[in-house]
């Protein structure tokens, strides 16, 4: 087999042990007996598998539901729910109204009643209902990704200028109980991060929101300044929290594939933060190191980088990733870097990441390609296409974060 | 023992065995006899510990010798050899004095001549004879390191603004024989980019010098841009080098030392060349994600990072590398992380590289000093400096890059 046929078998692999649908059954079975009617609320990247679980869970005993994911994300009707589909990673109109279908549906609940709320990566802006015009809700998000903030900094600043998210959503539902549970896409699982916490308190103060303008040297309208200066709900009494899932069980499966396939596996972390372009230069780094090991061997790791913009081009995170290591690697034998974000969507692209060995560079400088000047422009995707480095895999059903692997093959 | 204590242990082993001595001596004993006198240059940071192993082990062979080095490395005389200082990282009025010096000795040489070239980093500011005025050539110095550009761009621009630089200092030693003895400071040992390669044909053309102005949109005066499009020596037919010394010596003697210590010791590269508070980051995430692993482990690199400057502060690369880590590294216990240039001189400080534990974040911020802050305005030398994270050796006398090294203690 190649080292492009092993990788093909680790990224499967580790995409399919990160599928959401046995960890939201499980969750459901400690759901209490409640006397009242259970509705269901679902939002994020993997809201419609988490809704289709939980139905498959459940049946009659949902009586509504609204489910809130990604375009081309609704996979088919499921019963008992209505299913939207809406804009990210920039909140639209579709957002909005599909959000106002759950605030209505949520609105007049009773003490004996019970919401199911299914939380996913991408619900900061797919679950939205804005205090200021969208078009400047947008605007500010643009900012805020163009700027390199992280997604914590992003949340913090979007739950004080919405009507769900920072535990608001969860305000709405009471006196009726929440049974939330989030497959976590954010390092560390932290809840109030998750899709912006629209269950859970906010730990972050207005005056971190006001740290983060100056940090950034955001310039914003007086509203808008007002507004993140009201402080977020800091206790909630109505919600039960389930975690499940997460980037570990992405390297978890990683490792384990590896192994099989005859690659001594090295875990590195599963909480990346840093610069996308970085981590595949590092990654290279190590490979130039390790060429004379004698061994097949591989390095994982997994997490969430960010990419800081430079230029206009079209990308992602682990698009970048792996243009930067094939500028690394360039003519090592037998070795290959992927980098892959487990919901199959890598930034604005139909790509979930880009994979890569010591040949890729050379292919590109054949074809007038100079792989400094495409990072320089973000531009990632469109030298990868070149060089059959692309990882299209579509809609996956999950997010739980990204993954990025070495390997070398003896 | 502290995991303080130990990481001194293996600062100082890691550093001892870097020292040119011995090295230059095996490398002097395959010196060819010759008919005519033999003659010393020096340059470099390590220049003066160079000169003092050749004059222990050559005597009264050497009929003259000039050795010039940065200030305050020149630790005694030297009988038959000439030492100067000058200015580093950028050129100075004594660089170019000296050099021309050395240029002089050079001069009128015969074929059964021999010169003795000792050639170590840091000599492309201390060995320079420039071919535009000095404050043109600080000024583009500053704009190069400025914008982030790494020190194989920087070499390719200034050895054609230079009389010495790539390979013009043997064309000038011609018809005499030259025997250079290189200490290396740059990963992979590019022979044409040690120093700037004075005695080694540049494999740089006149083509990537223009690549690198648009890179990094140059502004620079027609003359220069005249310059840089005369092409350099491509063969030199009176050298024979030999390569001493090299990051990979540091990471060995490290990885030997964790071991001894009882820290099971993982090497990942020694040709790190990423940005340097990407590197804090990326050992910080694989710090916490080895948090349990129910033994004492340790993470080796070396290589050469950059700084990319976003402020005015204090600072040098291997500062940045431990307060990025820092930050990442908040509460862990029995976690460290040093970071430390061989040759005793980080960026602009009298500090030689910086060390942090899970301690130091919350050190700082109780003295209101936030990592973040400090980082963007590239202020690690007063940050540091408040929680006694300096690394302060002096001149160590040799020069072969960085080493960074995470610790974890059970």
């Amino acid at each position: 087999m190649t080292i492009r046929e092993d990788a093909s078998i680790i990224m499967k692999a580790a995409l399919q042990s990160a599928q959401p649908d046995v960890a939201v059954a499980k969750a459901l079975s400690l759901l209490p007996e409640n006397a009242g009617k259970t509705v269901l609320v679902a939002c994020g990247k993997a809201a419609w598998q988490m809704s289709k679980a939980a139905e498959d869970f459940l049946g009659d005993r949902i009586s509504d539901g609204v489910c809130i994911t990604k375009y081309d994300h609704v996979m088919g009707e499921i019963p008992h729910v209505r299913c939207y589909e809406a804009g990210h990673p920039v909140v639209d109109e579709n957002s909005i109204n599909a959000t106002r279908k759950a605030e209505e549906l949520v609105a007049d609940l009773k003490p004996e009643d019970l919401v199911v709320f299914l939380i996913s990566g991408g619900g900061s802006a797919l679950f939205e209902d804005p205090r200021i015009p969208l078009a400047e809700l947008q605007d500010i998000t643009k900012k805020l990704l163009a700027c390199g903030a992280d997604i914590t900094e992003m949340n913090t600043l979007r739950k004080r200028l919405s009507n769900v998210k920072g535990g608001k959503f969860a305000k709405a539902c009471a006196p009726a109980q929440v049974f939330s549970i989030v497959l976590s896409d954010i390092i560390g699982d932290p809840l109030d991060m998750i899709a912006s916490g629209p269950a859970y308190p906010d730990s972050a103060t207005a005056e971190d929101a006001l740290r983060i303008v100056k940090k950034y040297q955001l310039d914003f309208s007086d509203e808008v300044m007002a507004l993140l200066q009201e402080e977020t709900p800091k206790h909630l009494d109505n919600v039960t929290t389930h975690i499940t899932g997460s980037v570990k069980q992405l390297c978890t499966t990683a490792i384990a594939e590896c192994e099989k396939l005859g690659y001594e596996p090295h875990f590195l972390t599963a909480s990346m933060g840093c610069e996308a372009k970085e981590v595949g230069r590092f990654l290279a780094a190590i490979a130039r190191d390790h060429q004379d090991d004698g061994k097949s061997i591989a390095y994982i790791c997994g997490g969430e980088t960010v990419v800081r913009l430079t230029g206009k081009g079209l990308g992602g995170r682990n698009q970048e990733i792996a243009l930067a290591a094939a500028e690394g690697i360039d003519g090592l034998k037998d070795t290959l870097v992927f980098s892959l974000a487990s919901d199959g969507t890598d930034g604005p692209t139909d790509a979930t990441g880009g994979v890569v060995t010591g040949e890729t560079a050379g292919q590109l400088r054949n074809k007038g390609i100079l792989i400094s000047d495409v990072l320089q422009n973000n531009d990632a995707y469109h030298a990868l296409k070149e060089v059959d480095g692309l990882i299209i895999t579509g809609p996956t059903g999950t997010n739980v974060n990204d993954i990025s692997v070495l390997m070398i093959k003896k």
